[in-house]
């Protein structure tokens, strides 16, 4: 019986990754970067986001450059590209929830373009994104605007990290007020990505937790991993994580 | 393909309803109430039972009273019932986590009787406890020596809530620094509960959270659900939190 679980187990995660393999394809043919963002229910993935759009680094299609591209096109069109234009990556947001769409409002609301997806249907699917529902948002997404998208999955520290979708980078938000055991208790996640993002740094005062314990805990499940320390609340870091996304976009190396 | 899935779900989630059964008649022959704790990860759902067991009125079998209990004997030994002693209920903590057993360890040094539950072996099964992996653990749980068992779910807003483990009630623990939109995104978690317990209440001042809005929120989801603030750091409302478990071991009708 438990065999028999874990093959199954198997070729779901086998389906998983030849779905994401075909999203990966259509982001590429399209010039899009794709980052993976995850985290806990309530860590900051959506105000983080506002912040960075707010910073200026990243911006909405619309934003000064009206041009629109589209799949294809991006290596015969000068300045069309990301790198040559490192002040201005535009960018898009695929918005996991379970149900409503409160953060693609948030979202919208700074002229980005936003879809929403939920998972609230499907059994298995409810706690995470997969590749095939990214495949089913793909028609939904104006990939010729975008040089960057985001995609913010739903809140969990568990299952997504078990499904690739297509992305470039995975990046993780944990929160201080998480406490600093979270990567021994949920290592998968923490090892399942290429940046960690230390969020609510203006609450380290007020809290219980010792970035230093953290960062060694981390380090043992996933030693040297990129991590920066940010607060959305008060812009605090953010620039650095915006810099990081435009690097994903301009196809940088990640930083270790 | 969506049809078959569908049932598929239904047929798992009758599977688990009858384990669950099972267990609740099995916690019943034992006079054992049973309390299914969840949350996000990092919430505090360790922090606030170790405060509770701080607090006196749930105490450790082995605090005081020697007396130990097998099943069925509950209602030939005067004395041995909780109602009887209110003020010293014996309380036993099952912990589920993916992966380690650093919450156990925290209980432990309580001297409270706690069995760790690790997930991480199934697929499916990871990201949180299911009546089956319950059932496995009651052989290792000392039931004739607790009059309440509280099970620490894995760290997770969405399927927990979809799996009874043959618990008598459910309290889901949110925190002020999750932000006052989490009823609305993740209903399912907040209406399967009977109370729901605002914790880190000490991170009011500093966080942007309006009890006013999220206790809206809560209850246009779950209308008249019981709930309460506390902090598991200060130890504010902690005594609350304890008379209601108290309550749920007594057998008293649940509070609306």
């Amino acid at each position: 019986m438990h065999r028999t679980k874990v093959r199954v187990a198997a070729d779901v995660l086998d389906a998983n990754d030849t779905i994401a393999r075909a999203n990966r394809a259509d982001f590429d043919e399209a010039c899009v970067r794709v980052v993976n963002l995850m985290s806990a229910p309530g860590a900051g993935k959506t105000s983080l986001l506002e912040r960075v759009l707010a910073d200026g680094l990243l911006r909405a299609p619309g934003d000064g450059d009206h041009s629109t591209r589209t799949p294809g096109d991006a290596d015969e069109r000068p300045g069309a590209m990301a790198d040559e234009r490192p002040g201005a990556i535009r960018v898009g947001v695929l918005e996991g929830d379970v149900q409503g769409s409160l953060d693609a409002e948030r979202i919208a609301a700074l002229h980005v373009p936003v879809t929403q997806l939920n998972t609230a249907r499907g059994f298995g699917g409810e706690c995470h994104l997969d590749a095939n529902m990214v495949r089913s948002a793909l028609p939904a997404l104006a990939l010729g605007e975008m040089d960057l998208l985001v995609i913010e999955n739903v809140g969990n520290l568990v299952c997504p990290a078990e499904f690739r979708v297509g992305e470039d980078a995975r990046a993780m938000i944990a929160s201080v007020t998480e406490g600093e055991d979270k990567p021994l208790k949920y290592p998968l996640m923490f090892r399942a990505c290429e940046l960690v993002v230390v969020n609510k740094l203006d609450l380290l005062a007020h809290v219980d937790f010792s970035v230093e314990d953290f960062l060694a805990n981390l380090d043992r499940v996933n030693p040297g991993v990129a991590h920066m320390l940010v607060s959305a609340r008060t812009g605090e870091g953010v620039g650095a994580f915006a810099e990081w996304l435009a690097g994903v976009a301009r196809r940088e190396p990640l930083p270790a």
